[in-house]
């Protein structure tokens, strides 16, 4: 099965719609390509229906609404990617996450949080080709207030 | 016109002068390249006469203040990437910023923050060639008592 | 001297054991290879007999015993690679590291913290292949409550 049909199962697994590919929050681009590999900036949480995912994670949200962040994140991503590439399908492998999380001093499982956005990319691409390499840290704030931002790299097929 | 004279103009424009290449402030380089892609160091804020911006955002410094501090940050790093190339004109694009910004736990402008390195940027090498992807997040210190700190991916020509 | 020669050197100097290369604390690999460049994840202070270490910098730890932290952190590394390479001989050299600190809002001094692990590096595959790029950042949290979480990107021969 390929990436597309996988990413429509698994968006109807989990109740959700694709989001639209995200406007730039400031003067960068969603996604930058060189030779073969795609740079994504920074995706934050957004619902499909535009809302913007807030608060700080061990304060206002727990880790599992932390995931769910992440997972919105990495859609976003995902969004990113189909509009740039056409199809995910082109897509041959994730490199690298950077996930931060904007969380409380006494938090510590920003792996668990990001999980949510590696679990998404896990099912779409499969496991050989969906999982990379990956950061995950705390930090005191993010963009807009929201308790996850995510950074990808990924080799893709030209 | 080449990168190195909307360098000089634009300088010029804002009464700046262009800073020395920063020292490192520990061991690494200030600039690596490998292949067609130049990695940066983080860069801090330094004026031309050599003092160092210190504060944190929110706090200390505004919005503007910050801007103008991701903008020397950003001088800076050009000031390397001159050093090490020669020549601005040898960089084919910038391919990604990661923006670090000293802030408050409830700041959260980080991306126009950070829009005062990447409108440098657009300036020197223009809209096409000087926008790439970004990630701005927001930490609870930096290196000096900084309030910005950026490390850029920018692909050159041999 | 090869590499792999002034590994063992440099451990019996220091002291220390290899450790072994650490399980993904989440869905991540510990390093990717795309073409020549090899992409680990964030690496955590682990010692030869599994004990993390944990504590936030100028409050737990201090200058001190936080390059120790970032030491470790990048003998994790070097296990990852050597696990994944076979060798660290074919480590053509080091381009980039990304080092993250759990600190109090008032320390400054994170490159002193990383250039515990970038001396490490300097010491196995020499200064001019094992200094490369780098930021050192202030964090407000880290996975597992440890000091320390350092990425890094090498050029590696196939």
């Amino acid at each position: 099965m390929k990436s597309e049909e996988r990413l429509v199962e698994r968006l109807a697994r989990l109740g959700l719609e694709m989001p639209e590919a995200a406007e730039p929050k400031g003067l960068y681009r969603p996604v930058l390509i060189v030779d073969d590999l795609a740079y994504t900036s920074g995706h934050l949480p957004v619902t499909a229906d535009g809302q913007l995912i807030t608060g700080r994670v061990g304060d206002d949200l727990d880790v599992d609404g932390a995931q769910q962040a992440a997972l919105l994140a990495g859609l976003g991503i995902l969004a990113t990617l189909k509009a740039e590439l056409g199809s995910l399908d082109r897509v041959r492998r994730v490199v690298k996450l950077l996930g931060m999380v904007n969380c409380t001093a006494g938090f510590t499982q920003q792996p668990a949080v990001i999980n949510g956005a590696s679990q998404l990319l896990a099912d779409v691409f499969g496991e050989e080709k969906g999982i990379g390499a990956r950061s995950a840290f705390g930090v005191g704030s993010l963009p807009l207030g929201v308790p996850v931002e995510i950074e990808a790299i990924f080799e893709i097929e030209h």
